[in-house]
């Protein structure tokens, strides 16, 4: 049994490649989404730089926004007084929040974001005050009140928010975590996951909701885990957590839980976000991806190119001195509003100025590259011919 | 006999209001300008967050960007080889250059805009070196090299810049300025203008030139200064120059120049931009204006609103607290981007959560704003209602 409110959430993969990738449709209330999918983050109830109607006219199908900040500032019971989160933010389509767990985790481990992606750097300050088993107690940026986010208190706000998909509580635990840790952690994830269906079953609103598998780098309790959220009733799952140290150990554990999730659930991979990893990541039956690496690139001056034209980073800076004179668009093949409009060499004046816009315009740009590369994906595996997409597209599966 | 390239700049007053305002056509080959009209802030090249399709979107008709930026970044060769300022920055509308003066005594005086306008305030960097008869030396503030802007550099900058409309270089003196530098000034400015005439008609380019209009508070140099200006083959008439200490000075020298101002040359005021001073200024028959007011303002938070709803400022900060809850649009009656789809709660969060979208939906309202606000002006005259827009608008002529 699905746990749905109204039935207005389904998902069915449709075609499904020899290779394992899938093409579905998810329905939603605001809309269907055709998977794979992207969603793009509006973090603070923005996409950085763009009106909603720019997002929609990049063709994105669905976005994804924080709880935590949004609970932090203006809070959810404004979000509500102003309508909910998709009319709050003129977003009309399908929309995801996440529980708020990983920006307290990921701030109190300082930084558990780059360690779950196998980076390293600098710590961030440290606002996690502890876990117990009513949750996590952490110090809010904003005024420095200390609050608890509890399983309850997640739903409830996410109830507020309105978004169409909403996750449960769990604990983000760092890389080095032991496999004592992550195993105390992993289950009382799952209790806190259960906790958060009582709640969404106590409380109404057109919404469906995943269930996360966590477990670390560790198989048995990956495989636990996978067990523990297909047999509950969650709509979908998210595959959360360590990924590893690196982007090899990142891609073998996405496998490994691939191999052992529910198979008809719709899957959503937590922050990943480059081709490579993305093409990966579908070639195991991910169906929806989300990171914040499309939007940031272009406020730093990245544009997306096609594996062909970058030099193995994917994109290139248009801050670069070559760029300054250049008067072609940065991919004249692309439909965009920035291709359309803007040379490299505008793009390039734009940061060198200090302008906004040279970031909007790249926002547009990257956005529309990433919608249209899953559109082509899903073209790709409903023709059966996932393996070709991939190795046009330099990742050989 | 007009200077003009190619015979495609006219100017016609179709229908005067008794009371002095004028509607007319000002046509150039990228559009004709129905006047009064505003010109907004291209500054560096982009008016600050928005596309230029968003621009036109709000019903501008005309925009102004600054050669002194320009030529310092990117340089008026690259915008040359980017295809012009129109190409360059998707403009397909007329479009307005600076000579460049105005910055360079604006830096160089410590504040000069602040000081024609009648306003104190700090002191700014200095930059400008001396000035000789030759023209203005300043330190740029990029690089910190020494540079000569001179009446035929500053026409060649703009003829690669490629502006429908240019303007001649000219001394801009503060309010300081005593009666015998005043005159000198303006006299070389006299001088300086020839030479730009003489340097525009060596060169070619579809750009018509405005003279400008000196002479500071003195009423025989405004005078003289008309003069000059009406009898030389400039195709419109700029008034720049010290408009007084005050905004009663301002007024009273506007409408004392406007007496004395060529007949039919399209007149446009320099750097005015508030309702009631812009309602003052059609009165007295100016044609256009410019200002970074409603886009500067959009950045701090503030709504132009109808006089009837602020407290005499003009506009609302939809930074203040009692905005934060309100799900009513700036306007219910503006049909603007931002009052369709956008709450003054939401416009307040985005502040709050340092989300630049805040500060461009603000720009595309106050830019539709002005643009409505002046469309209803030409109205006004043509129906012969002028003395009636000006007191449903607050301002007793």
């Amino acid at each position: 049994m699905m746990l749905l409110d109204g039935a207005e959430f389904s998902f069915s993969p449709t075609a499904i490649d020899p290779s394992g990738a899938r093409h579905g449709l998810l329905q939603t209330p605001h809309g269907t989404i055709a998977t794979p999918a992207f969603l793009f983050c509006g973090t603070r109830g923005a996409i950085k730089g763009l009106t909603a109607e720019q997002v929609r006219q990049c063709g994105t199908q669905v976005i994804l926004a924080n709880t935590y900040h949004l609970s932090l500032q203006p809070g959810a019971e404004t979000v509500a007084q102003l309508g909910g989160l998709h009319r709050m933010m003129d977003w009309s389509g399908p929309m995801l929040t996440d529980s708020g767990g990983f920006q307290i985790f990921s701030l109190g481990h300082g930084g558990v974001a780059r360690e779950i992606k196998g980076c390293r750097g600098r710590p961030t300050a440290r606002t996690l005050i502890k876990i117990t088993e009513d949750g996590a107690w952490f110090r809010s940026y904003r005024g420095g009140g200390i609050h608890l986010l509890s399983p309850e208190s997640s739903i409830q706000i996410q109830r507020l928010l309105g978004a169409d998909l909403v996750l449960p509580l769990d604990e983000c635990t760092p890389f080095h975590a032991d496999r004592t840790y992550t195993a105390d952690a992993t289950r009382r994830s799952h209790r806190w996951e259960l906790r958060s269906l009582e709640e969404f079953r106590r409380s109404t609103g057109k919404q469906a909701i995943y269930g996360i598998v966590q477990g670390g780098i560790y198989e048995d309790l990956r495989r636990e885990s996978c067990a523990f959220v297909g047999e509950h009733a969650f709509f979908g799952q998210a595959i959360g957590g360590s990924l590893g140290g690196n982007r090899e150990q990142m891609r073998e554990i996405v496998a490994m839980v691939c191999g052992q999730k529910h198979p008809t659930k719709p899957t959503h991979l937590l922050g990943i976000g480059g081709l490579g990893d993305i093409m990966h990541g579908i070639g195991c039956g991910v169906d929806t991806f989300d990171c914040v690496h499309p939007t940031r690139l272009a406020r730093h001056g990245g544009a997306i190119v096609p594996p062909s034209l970058s030099d193995g980073t994917g994109h290139w800076n248009l801050k670069n001195a070559r760029f300054a004179k250049d008067p072609n668009p940065i991919d004249a093949s692309c439909p965009c509003h920035a291709c359309r409009t803007a040379s490299r060499g505008y793009i390039h004046h734009l940061f060198r100025a200090g302008e906004t816009l040279g970031g909007q315009l790249l926002a547009i740009h990257n956005i529309t590259f990433i919608n249209r590369f899953f559109a082509a994906a899903r073209e790709a595996i409903l023709a059966g011919r996932w393996r070709e997409f991939c190795r046009i597209n330099g990742e050989n599966i």
